[in-house]
């Protein structure tokens, strides 16, 4: 069904991966471009392929009904550029689920089709979908399980709520969506403002278009920079927000932090009883 | 199904409209966080409800085998964030579809529900799924048809390609991803390097994750400023890119830009040849 979309794909990526081997041999002036003033001739296909960082990583990106789409596709689009890597969306059964702005998507695997080998699991946020996950013993029974045999676990946005209600951030520094990092000692682990944070085999992403930084991040770890840049400018991602320091508390405009920050609060005071149950379990 | 999660989604929302009020009673002081170090009185629901910019929009996505879900996902947010907008994802029937990656998303819409009132339609991009889309005739009577009665048209990335071999880019201004914008000219329009272009009824965005200013920039024109700013805080964008200056061709390194020129060439040179056969039409 979509095999020609990953045959093309497929040239896109091999082109990052040249060009991870182009950066070996750039110095040389055998780069494409500077074929043209150079007298060195162009590598062979051996040559650049000597260059590349291979890999065949699994990773799961975990769904459930209202969780916020952006917050998964945004770094599913950068893991899924690494070629040889398994990325595959799992939820608690493969048949469609209603993600947070009402349409839906159908998830690769049920966790009865989870793989004993995880490299990485990534959980999205959400809202009152969120609150839902960390109260469904099912879903939490799989992050325990699969966090705790996976190298590495990571969130975006308000996922890492469901990580840290799991215990799987206690005693992490860990990132949120801004509106929710004072929730995250409430699971022993230390809010950090950071927009990705990696600490030991933890990381969090911020919140929503923050998983777009996390995903190029988790490129750059599995692959090295040359790959990363690849992934980076095949994305075009030369982000332009409408308004300088808008999407920071900590630099927007007051009155819309004043404001976002008082109709969140039953959401968060909500949210801090339900995390607070869950992690007597 | 997605009851509870509209439900708080609309607290957000709401939070954010009422921003907008509280930028005009900011100066008096009556804004949330101003309210302490003030002897005014807050503002009432009333007068903050007085400022908030309401619409009713009819927002569609139209989507098709092995679109890059990237180009939809993150417009989509930030659009469906304009409480009493209505979008909806589309696509040729309701059933559902694979996507890039390969997991399937099911559309709202079959073109046989398709509203007649029309205020925006966005297309996104992706490569040999936007080439066949292309070159699906119901496809394009679509969007030739829409496209005309809408009151805007968009697209993201390599959607320019399809507005444009309807027909709906001639004459006009537009965008697309830096490695297809030579392409343009083939359906009569001007190739800009501008990451979100408006030019009278269409607006176009550059590649992949340019849907995300694409969609803040939207929300700014129909809702004005205050409205934007709180998406964009909303949605945490405060982009840090791993290399700065790697997601513009422009500026990145150059051994990523000229090998993903390379690799990439045997798509546009199948572009051209698609494009120039369906402008025929």
């Amino acid at each position: 069904m979509q095999n020609m979309d990953t045959h093309t794909r497929r040239q896109f990526i091999q082109a990052i991966m040249a060009a991870g081997a182009a950066a070996a041999v750039a110095s040389t002036g055998a780069s494409a471009w500077a074929q043209e003033k150079s007298t060195k001739p162009a590598p062979s296909h051996e040559e650049l392929a000597a260059g590349l960082k291979h890999g065949s990583e699994t990773i799961l990106i975990l769904i459930y009904p209202g969780f916020t789409e952006l917050d998964a596709i945004a770094p599913r689009y950068a893991l899924g550029g690494m070629m040889g890597a398994k990325v595959r969306l799992i939820a608690k059964t493969n048949k469609p689920l209603a993600c947070e702005s009402g349409f839906e998507i159908t998830p690769q695997l049920g966790f009865d089709q989870c793989p004993e080998n995880v490299d990485l699991l990534v959980v999205p946020g959400g809202m009152t979908g969120t609150l839902a996950a960390i109260e469904d013993a099912q879903t939490m029974d799989f992050v325990r399980q699969v966090g705790k045999r996976a190298k590495m676990v990571g969130s975006v946005c308000t996922g890492s709520l469901i990580i840290g209600a799991a215990g799987l951030l206690k005693g992490y520094e860990a990132t949120c969506h801004w509106q929710a990092l004072e929730l995250l000692p409430l699971f022993g682990a230390k809010a950090n403002k950071g927009r990705v944070v990696f600490d030991r085999d933890r990381v969090t992403g911020a919140g929503v278009t923050a998983g777009l930084d996390f995903g190029l991040e988790l490129v750059r770890k599995y692959r090295g920079d040359f790959y990363a840049k690849g992934m980076q400018l095949l994305a075009q991602y030369d982000p332009q927000p409408p308004f300088a320091g808008g999407g920071n508390p900590a630099t927007a405009d007051p009155a819309v932090v004043a404001l976002l920050e008082q109709m969140h609060k039953p959401f968060t005071d909500k949210a801090a009883g339900v995390i607070k149950k869950a992690v007597t379990i």
